[in-house]
Order: C-alpha cells, then structure tokens, then sequence
C-alpha cells in the first residue's frame, strides 16, 4: 500500500492499518492549513484502499493537538480582497471532520497533551477513542472570543446537548478521566503503556471483523437520525443480502462450519 | 383476554401483564422466520388490547436469545428463483422490532444467558431492561462477514451513536454490568432472585400510571427528532385536553382528591 | 440593567447575572399561568439585553418547583365555550420552557427540594444544573391519569429515548444523585453551601468566556439535529468570520496577545 507523502503529518502502515501522527511537535501539533487539507485527503486515500481497515490518528511528542494555528489566524484577519477567508479557512476544519468520521475504515484516536479544538473536534469522530488520564481536553475558543464554530455540532453528535451546551457556556476544561464519564472517549488508561495495550487490543477486535462488513455497518450506523427509519432499513436489507452473496459472506460462513479463522483474521 | 396459540412463544397473562417466553431452548432461543413472525404478531395483539398494560419478554432456559436461526440463513443461500429472499428475511427483524417498540404497553426485558443479535435488537427497543450480570451481549454478524442491517439502527437510537460505532467496527461482546455502563440496559442485578424482585417493582411501578396516559407519552417520547418540536408540542397538548376529559383523567383527579389510590392501581 | 416586576418571580441582577426565584412558597412554586407567562418574558427580557450573560433559576424556601398548580387544572376543567382552554393552559408550558431553552444567556438551574412536573422540564433546558442531593424528581402525571405532555419532548432531548422511555412508563421518582447518574444534571451537592460553591464556580467560569461568542456556541448546539449538517456548517463558518472581525473577537486576540484578562471577564 503506497500512501502519499504528507508535510504535517507522518504515516506508516502495518497489517492493514494505517498510523498517522500528527507532526508539528514544535507547535504542539497544532492544525495549520496544510494540516487541515492534509488530513482531508488522508480520509480520501483511506477511502480508496479497501485494504485499509484501520485509521489510528494520535500526534507527536506527547501532544494530541492544540487545536487551530494561532498564525494562521493573524494572517486570515490581515487578508484583503474578495470573498470570506476567514469563513473558508474555519469552514475547512468541518470538511475534514466529515471527510474522517465517514471514512470506510474504523477511526482510532489515541490522545495524549493537549486535546484543545480542532483536536478536540477529531476525537469526536473517531470510532474508538483512548485517552490518557492526563491528557487535557477544552474549548478555548470562547475564552479568545471566538466560537468552536465547526467543532460544536460534533460536540454534540458526540456527548449530546446535555453536556455540549454546559461544556459550550463555560469553556469547560477537563482530563482523560472526565472525558470518559462524559462519553467522549471510550478509555482511560493510566500510562503509556496501557494505552498502548488497549490499542493493540482493539486493532485485533478490528481485525477479526470482516473488512467489509465492518464498512456498512459503520455508514449505516452515521446515517441513523438523519434518515427516516423504514428506507434506511429497507436499504439495510439490500446490503445485508449483497453480503449474503459476496466472498466474504460466503468465507465468513465456510470459517464458521469448518471451525476455522476466516481469512480477513489470520 | 385470549391471546393466540404461538408456535415459538409461550404466553401468559397476568393482571394486564402478558408474559412472553421465547420458547426454542434446544437452539438458545435463536429467531427463525415464525419466531420473527409471531412476535411482530404479538405486538399487534397487545395493541388491539387495551387492556394489556404491560408485555415482559424473556427466554427459556437461561437464555434470552442467541440471534439469527443459522438453519434460516443456509436456506436463504440456497433459494432460487425471483425476489431477493436474503433481503426480505433480514427485513423482518426490522419490521419486528418496529413493531415491538412501538407496541402500547410498556416492553419489559428480561435478559439472562446469550443476548446476540436479533435478541440484542430486541433489548434495544424494550422500555425497561433488566439484565443478569453474567449476561452475554454481543453483535457476532461482522465476525461471519455480515452487517448487523436491521439491528444497528436500534442500537444507535439505544446507547448514541458515539457507544454504536465502536461495537460496531469492534464486534463488541460484553456482560450486563458494562450493558448498564454503556446505557443499553436500565438495571443489572446480580442473581435471579434480584432479576424476579426488579421485575415485581418495574411491573408495580408500570401498574400505578394510568394505561392510556402511559401509552400517550411513550408515543410521544418515540416522535421527538422524527418530527418538528412545534407542532409535536401542538399535538401533545390537543392530548392532553383530551386525557383532561377522559374518564381516566377524571378518575385520577377524583382519587387524588379523595386521597385514594385510583381505579387502575388496585 | 431595569428588568419587569413579576407577581410571581423575584429578580436580581448582579454583574451580568440575572438572577430568578420562582417564589409561590406556600405552593412549593407550583407554576400557576402567571408564573408560566412571567417565565416566558423573563426569557424576552434576557433575549433584549445582550449584557445579561447568565440566568439563575431556582425556587424559594428550599423547593425548586412542584409542577402545574392544581388549582388552575380544576378551572380549566369547568371552563365553558369555546376553544381548547385545556390545550392552550397545557401549551403554555412547552411555550414557556423553548423560550428558556434557546435565551442568548446561559441558563444554570439549582435544583432543591420538589424538581416535578413542570419544574422537571425545566431542569431539562438549563445549560448548567446543580442538583441538591436531597432533590425530589419526578413526572407524576401519569399517576393523575394524564400524560405530561409538554414535558416529555424536553425529556428526551436531555437524557435520550432509552431512559427518558422507562421514566415515562414507571412515573419514576428519583433524588439529585440519580438525576447525575441519569445525566438529566451535571452536578449533585451533598448540601447547601456546596450548592453555593458551585454555582460560583459556574458563574465564574462563563464570566470568562466571551458573551456573544458564547451566545453563537449555544445556538449553534441548539441546532445540531434538527438541520442537515452541511448547511449548519456553512452557516457556523459565516458566524465564525463575523466574530473574528468584531470588537469581541478583536479584544479576545489582543488580550490573549498582551497576557491579560480581555475585557468581559475582569
């Protein structure tokens, strides 16, 4: 699996699964827009491989991210000319959440340091979340100012409106703990070594699912609430019956009369 | 009340409650095509009954249920001819849980032993949950290279989309503690002494409200975020004008006043 | 800041904070209509007054609210002619509580003693609750055969169908550490000045953040759902760039750039 060669973000594959760190330990892994953009396309790479199976995102040198580039900001504020730059720059942060909470392969984000904003927007999305006990998540944008505009309505997809809208008053600032209780993350782990093992741990439940399989079931999952039911069910029913008939339905099938792994797990 | 004689379920009533046993302990439970039938049935029969105000669904024999009938499945393979026979079957669990959900009475669930599948649909959509601790909750149809199709919409709308996509994309298998952790079930007792005195205060509890004004606002409860706030606001209070002029309505004041317990608590 | 006089509310403002006190203590502030009518203008009034940054809401003489007055129930039962005087008494409240919802300030609730009925809804539309452990919850209409129908809606959106759905069948009862546990708050004192504390804690952290950046977040949540996303995320971007050229936003970078306090939170 050949990826492309990113500025801002260093990857590697492994047995299906691609790991991608955020690379800008000098600012906290901050998002600039390369970052933003890049990311984009990483959704759209893991989109076009369906050998891809898992997408874990976590960020260098102990940071997670520290949310937007506050440069990039001064720089939008002294653009001239026409159009908005400054609601396209903080629209790109919406296209790249959507472009990664849809991707095809599960979402795993491992966060450490500081979670604050656009990265905080990125844990929302993730499929699996792992946090450090330590790791500070928050808001800041308010406290500037400015509202998480594009970061809120995943907040709140995320933990619901109950705790997003107490959240979205106070700025709230929290730890990995905290964020557990609160639903958005689904660990937390004490070292790096734990976190570590959980990680290992939930990339092997990924890979004893069929990659397809596994596939639907997430973008069915997405389109719950924003579809009426009875269609997407009966679209449901369709792609169950196309499995039914695929290799892989008929593999799956064969692994469990012959008491055997199926292929996507050995 | 005469119900009709099921050839999967045992049935019995009890002072407005209907108690339903999923009786195929030789294959745990599991749902074949009558099974799925005859409850989409039953959920039709408690509705033409008012007088059921309660329906308490559990299994034999220790267990719940142990998902799909894999007999069903092989069959479908097999079947020539036109339609698309894979897609109609899965859409029969939908179209049952549809059913159950929406049913008048309060759904109680009793879940003990193997909770897979179309047995964990069925938790999802009941109005009280009661599970063993030593319960086995799983979504096991990504593991043989199927979508759970018509169970993964329920489970959203059950634990929240944020729980959903990680079992989904994990194959997640867990016990009736985390089940009460991740929201799915209501309580988890450790033995089936505490299961049977659970269930003894949720049907008491049921008994003490009224049967018409608990069938109003559970359907109510189920079109919030299918429908506008509004004029679901506007409908709610036409019904409440309504239940104000009711015989129960008038019941439930005159005993309040005369400081005793209603008609339909006795 | 010169706010209404109320028959049935008692104001204050302090810095910002409006604070209101449902006061029928010989009622335990049961919501007569007056009351319903002067919560909706309050919410005008804070709506009017972008210097109100938050609104206390609580009860006199150690109850928060115990519901509908019943008195006003038994008028509308023997109102004559036309119309739906039991419709539009009952509409009155879901009126009352989206108003209180959607207000520009952020809305805190401090829960003590009687939290039923309708003062149960309003607990659900706060943006910050603060329960006293000793608080007594509960929707006891059903036991009154009726349903309570401009709460229901406002229940599920604050704990979700799965818990809202079983409160509604049981008319459960509860205290302030099963309304955290049910998220239905986000926080349970164990006595009065640790209410307090809190509550100093709350009004301190939203004094940090900026009131209109504020104000947009909170909308913003309000909305998540009940529009298509894509749209919603454009619409963020224009209000995002709206504020980054505004005084707030001008005054949030500056402040943040000198190392001081910006201006709405000294």
């Amino acid at each position: 699996m050949k990826h492309p060669v990113f500025e801002t973000l260093s990857v590697e594959t492994d047995k299906g699964v691609l790991h991608a760190t955020l690379n800008r330990p000098e600012a906290r892994n901050a998002m600039n827009v390369a970052m933003v953009r890049e990311l984009t396309e990483l959704a759209g790479f893991a989109n076009e491989h369906a050998d891809v199976r898992a997408l874990v995102i976590r960020g260098a040198a102990g940071n997670f991210c520290a949310g937007g580039d506050i440069k990039d900001m001064a720089r939008i504020r002294q653009a001239d000319g026409s159009g908005d730059p400054a609601a396209d720059y903080n629209r790109g942060f919406g296209t790249m959440l959507t472009a990664l909470s849809r991707t095809r392969a599960a979402v795993v984000a491992v966060l450490e340091g500081a979670v604050l904003g656009g990265g905080f927007g990125l844990a929302c999305i993730s499929d699996v979340a792992i946090a450090h006990r330590d790791a500070k998540f928050g808001l800041p944008e308010t406290g500037l100012g400015l509202p998480p505009a594009q970061i809120a309505p995943f907040v709140v997809a995320r933990i619901g409106l109950t705790q997003a809208r107490r959240l979205g008053v106070c700025g709230g600032r929290f730890d990995g703990e905290e964020a557990r209780r609160l639903g958005l993350v689904h660990f937390c782990e004490s070292d790096e070594s734990a976190v570590a093992v959980r990680l290992d741990e939930t990339l092997g439940q990924i890979r004893r699912c069929a990659p397809n399989a596994n596939a639907i079931t997430k973008a069915l999952m997405l389109r719950v609430g924003n579809e009426e039911l009875e269609p997407l069910l009966d679209d449901a029913a369709r792609q169950f019956s196309e499995c039914v008939r695929s290799d892989e339905g008929k593999e799956g099938t064969a692994a469990f009369i012959e008491k055997r792994l199926p292929g996507w797990a050995e």
